[in-house]
């Protein structure tokens, strides 16, 4: 380590200092809040997972993408970068134990090892709802009413923001009506996934390649034109849910909604800030197949990735830099070193009431204490001299709006 | 990955499933609240920190104890084993900025290599609480105290734990003044902190090793019998300040607590439970000299380190293995698909009003209904017939009491 770079987080890791963690608490407080009102249980493991199952469920191409190493009894373990294969090893672990549906929720720390582009890291948290075992598309409505719940608690409202839905179920009966067969529907999902991000020659050339005619293209690009989902039964049902449950504002249809990940089997949505500044807020979808491929037994699910860095740059734009900072709590200082054990007492007096209390651990002059109170971001302030502690009465200012009430000392 | 085996979290890692997470919740909460209490701010980094930083603070063996790897860069980097360094590292790199004293916590994942014994995880979550920058012994009393209040906040007492007091410099003072010059001191507390772990006789050799003679030996396992603490004045004011906070009762003086690691100065503490059946809960002390271990500013600190693993066995141990878990939240089901759209919108108003609600998916019997919300832990239920929505009233059902109530669904 060279001394010059030596204070620095590895590169792609993050450090959180207290102005940073107050963001964090602001969008970790309201993930937890919606996934606790929408009736999810938490559950957790750890970031250093076994790399066969990330394998086997992204391929082995995988180990270009991730973090991964031996350990000492050469066992491969790797940083995982998503908690999905995670979820589908501890269901399966206990699938005969568990009562299903589980509606199950964790914030995961994810690792990639992918190159740096601006405001891109190697790690971040993802908040992850999952419904496992329910084939209703109640539970698609669920998933993304808790997900649109936590941003109206992070303090955005759906002007700022919707959640493009469509259904690969749908999309595939419309190409089959279109005479593309099935088998030929994964790679025209992958093509189309890409739509946006290359120009539609290129998709043209994507769908040519994976067997598709000359008309089967073109019949492709205009049901990708599609703008009724009323032919959809479960399409159509989610939208009535989620107008009863109160948030069919925040949805939209889009037939253009893929998703890239193969696994996915039916309704597929992604949410986006509607001024198109950033990139996708959460996603996710129902996958049917998910344990079975880890070798468990066959199990409907429907899960969302949110992802920490995207929102906590749109909050920042939408609300302002200074909008998680709020002043809170009693500094507590003294004058003279006579006066610390008044300040030690009434410190552990005002805790005792359920107060944050930031106590002063030198004597100080007046100006000084009030200066750092007040740029510490305390709510409230109490200074003790020699008069107050003789008196046993000292005086509570309140640092906004400057009014001071008398507190009792003893 | 073989299919037998493929489920298990790798070797040392721990699975929190929601009975495992109701706990570690219990402790975490607690430590946030008594850091909240006591005016810590929080912070945090990646668990991935740079190799030669931790190498810096703990010798070049601590590869031999930490999983570290290289990225595809080269760069050495590794799981922390611990947050000290990381923490110097934070603070060093931005110590021009910073206001001291700083007053910071975090609840950090830390890694270790070791040989697994029973109990013994390679991983485990350490709530830390840092003063930096403030040498008045009332950083300590802060410091202390905050860790008995999380431990009260978990639901034990002073006649369950106590936190056991010493200091390396009123050590290091009955060392000198018995002859044994300051030089031989690190050597002499690296032997003492062995107590209890082995014999005497090795002990004695081990000091004899580091130079003492024979009288001296026997001066250093009389000084270990001092009972008082009066001759040192920072713990004759740690006493005072703990009887003045009203922790008091959870101190003990004890002049055979060293700590392990030689970076203590001054005050270092030990916490455990009265019955000595646990490893300890909590340890920490004053380490003056960490930043300019890793290149910066000479700053005076104060920390603590709180293992999650121990306090949660300790918890079970006292309070019983099902004291973590409270029934919480309305469980709403529905008889037939028609009354699905009243149950929506039911779930919707609760949650509106700020209720946890565990909403049914589909429609079920009665029976299964109130006995899978009476397994999940519901504190409430409210199962919805074609008579209720047709009413527009139906019967919120207390779980634990029986009781019900009616409630509106307009």
């Amino acid at each position: 380590m060279a001394d010059k770079m030596g204070f620095e987080a590895p590169r792609g890791m993050r450090d959180f200092y207290p102005a940073d963690m107050v963001w964090r608490n602001k969008v970790f407080d309201a993930f937890r809040a919606a996934g606790e009102a929408a009736g999810f249980e938490q559950y957790d493991a750890c970031v250093v997972e076994n790399y066969d199952l990330l394998a086997r469920k992204a391929g082995e191409e995988v180990g270009d993408q991730i973090y991964h190493f031996f350990d000492k009894s050469e066992r491969h373990i790797a940083l995982r970068p998503e908690m999905t294969p995670t979820l589908a090893r501890m269901v399966a672990q206990r699938q005969k134990e568990l009562s299903f549906p589980l509606k199950w929720t964790t914030i995961a720390q994810c690792f990639r090892y992918e190159r740096m582009t601006k405001g891109r890291k190697r790690e971040h948290y993802q908040w992850n709802l999952d419904i496992i075992g329910e084939d209703s598309v109640l539970a698609e409505a669920e998933v993304i009413g808790a997900a649109c719940d936590a941003l109206r608690r992070m303090g955005l409202s759906p002007s700022d923001f919707e959640v493009r839905v469509s259904s690969r179920k749908f999309l595939g009966e419309l190409l089959a009506a279109s005479g593309i067969p099935a088998e030929k529907h994964q790679q025209v999902f992958l093509a189309l996934d890409k739509r946006g991000k290359m120009p539609d020659s290129e998709i043209a050339a994507m769908l040519k390649d994976g067997g598709l005619s000359e008309s089967e293209v073109a019949a492709t690009f205009s049901i990708m034109e599609t703008k009724s989902y009323e032919s959809s039964a479960e399409l159509t049902e989610l939208f009535h849910l989620a107008s009863v449950a109160g948030f069919a504002d925040c949805l939209r249809f889009d037939i253009g909604v893929i998703r890239g990940l193969s696994y996915y089997t039916g309704i597929v949505f992604e949410c986006f800030d509607r001024k198109g500044e950033f990139r996708a807020i959460f996603g996710g979808g129902r996958y049917d197949n998910l344990l079975t491929t880890i070798g468990g037994e066959p199990t409907s699910a429907v899960g969302l990735g949110f992802g920490d860095v995207v929102v906590t740059e749109l909050l920042k734009s939408r609300l302002g830099e200074s909008a998680a900072a709020a002043r809170k709590g009693v500094a507590v200082g003294f004058m003279f070193p006579e006066q610390r054990d008044a300040a030690v007492m009434l410190a552990a007096k005002l805790r005792a009431e359920g107060k944050r209390v930031d106590l002063a651990l030198v004597n100080q002059k007046p100006k000084k204490f009030f200066s750092h109170a007040d740029s510490s971001g305390a709510a409230e302030a109490v200074f003790l001299g020699p008069d107050d502690v003789e008196k046993g009465v000292a005086r509570l200012k309140n640092l906004e709006t400057r009014e001071e009430k008398e507190i009792c000392l003893r």
